[in-house]
């Protein structure tokens, strides 16, 4: 089987009022080196599938039809063997 | 400077709603290799700091003051250069 471990992050120049907020609130406990906290979706999918390449493409279309909104969110994705 | 990349899930044994939801949808899409879909947060948390073991002390008291709940979510890191 192959893990599909996918992180979606919403693209450069969306506004990401959650990542705001946890970085204020990261300076109000007092740490003073934040320099930006940006917060999206993790996603793990494990396929009864062997062939990675055939994995990989349909992760892609996966994200694409359902899991992530290409209008405003970039994803990554690694497979891992489970 | 580096830059967290926090991985966060719900612990094995807690109900994820939001992953059995993504799992029934793509099963209806026509997708019948999925085995299991897990739904948790991603945050990047980008740090004005050079050293390496700082910044991991830093990053797993941050997730526990604030980023995370211990009580129901697992989480994992990585720090890379920026």
């Amino acid at each position: 089987m192959l893990k599909a471990e996918i992180k979606v992050l919403l693209k450069q120049g969306v506004l990401d009022p959650q990542g705001q907020a946890a970085e204020k609130s990261l300076s109000a406990l007092g740490y003073q080196n934040i320099n930006q906290v940006r917060i999206g979706k993790y996603l793990e999918v494990t396929l009864n599938e062997k062939d990675r390449t055939a994995a990989e493409a349909q992760v892609r279309e996966m994200c694409t039809r359902l899991l992530t909104n290409a209008v405003i969110e970039d994803y990554t994705f690694e497979l891992v063997e489970v």
